[in-house]
């Protein structure tokens, strides 16, 4: 399974560049799987009023609604990093696309807003590329560089460099 | 892991019976997961507008947020029954309480809204227990019996009903 990280600080287009590479692997007929770190402590949404919800709140530690194509599991309790992708490995995933968890160390891609920003790239291991909407902040990187408001000319080429990090 | 099934038809308590052992089970520290079968071809319900379901939208098979204390997953693909108890069992489950899923053949609760639907009893294997709104419908069956209107009466002898089934 190959995997690709897409960190950076809100608002630096994480969304933009996750679901531009996984529309761009899925029209290759990649096997693509997501998974997001939900910011700032919160818990993601939930349906609500499903019997799914319900069972959670009478106490599941971990639900499961079966539909006709597809299927939604609700844990209770957070995870390691790699216990997740262990799950995904276990569905036979093709390419993981992970946004956030910036201290961990898969092939990365980093946005950045300001110059301050820039000290991420000293912090932050395994960087395969650097994406930002000001170009000023692109230059003289030592990284392969693009707009991240021209993401679809760059999706090829950041493709390439995703596919070069295959960590069986 | 322990497994219960409770089975019926629309509007026989199925929910209510799944809803009332979870939180009995809970309330004694049991780690309870719990899996439904969603009914009539269909799909559960799902957060809409989220970067999961955005992710899920641009090509991911199978799509998680991680939160402060909880993890969602979402798979464009259903599984057999079996691959998903094994997830339960991953996951160090003590008792996976499943609705639906009337012809498994995992120990079950049978749940009776009117006399043609007595032939499940006939129909179904490893029937546990029998359940009914309808008292007259719970007269001379082979099985242990409960009225489901008085649920929480019954709970510590089905709750007896179930541990007796452990399998493994």
């Amino acid at each position: 399974m190959q995997i690709c990280q897409v960190v950076g600080y809100k608002n630096s287009g994480k969304t933009t560049v996750m679901s531009e590479l996984i529309r761009y692997f899925f029209n290759l007929d990649v096997k693509v799987g997501s998974l997001k770190h939900h910011g700032h402590g919160g818990e993601p949404d939930a349906p609500k009023h499903t019997d799914s919800s319900l069972h959670f709140e009478s106490g599941t530690v971990m639900s499961g609604v079966q539909g006709e194509n597809s299927t939604q599991f609700m844990m209770g309790f957070p995870f390691k990093l790699d216990e997740l992708i262990g799950m995904y490995r276990y569905f036979s995933i093709d390419l993981l696309m992970i946004e956030g968890y910036k201290q961990a160390d898969y092939p990365k891609i980093v946005l950045l807003k300001s110059l301050e920003e820039l000290v991420l790239l000293d912090e932050l291991t395994n960087i395969i590329a650097v994406g930002s909407m000001e170009g000023e902040l692109l230059a003289n990187l030592d990284y392969p560089t693009f707009a991240v408001q021209e993401i679809q000319a760059a999706l090829p080429r950041l493709a390439d460099y995703i596919r070069r990090c295959y960590d069986g």
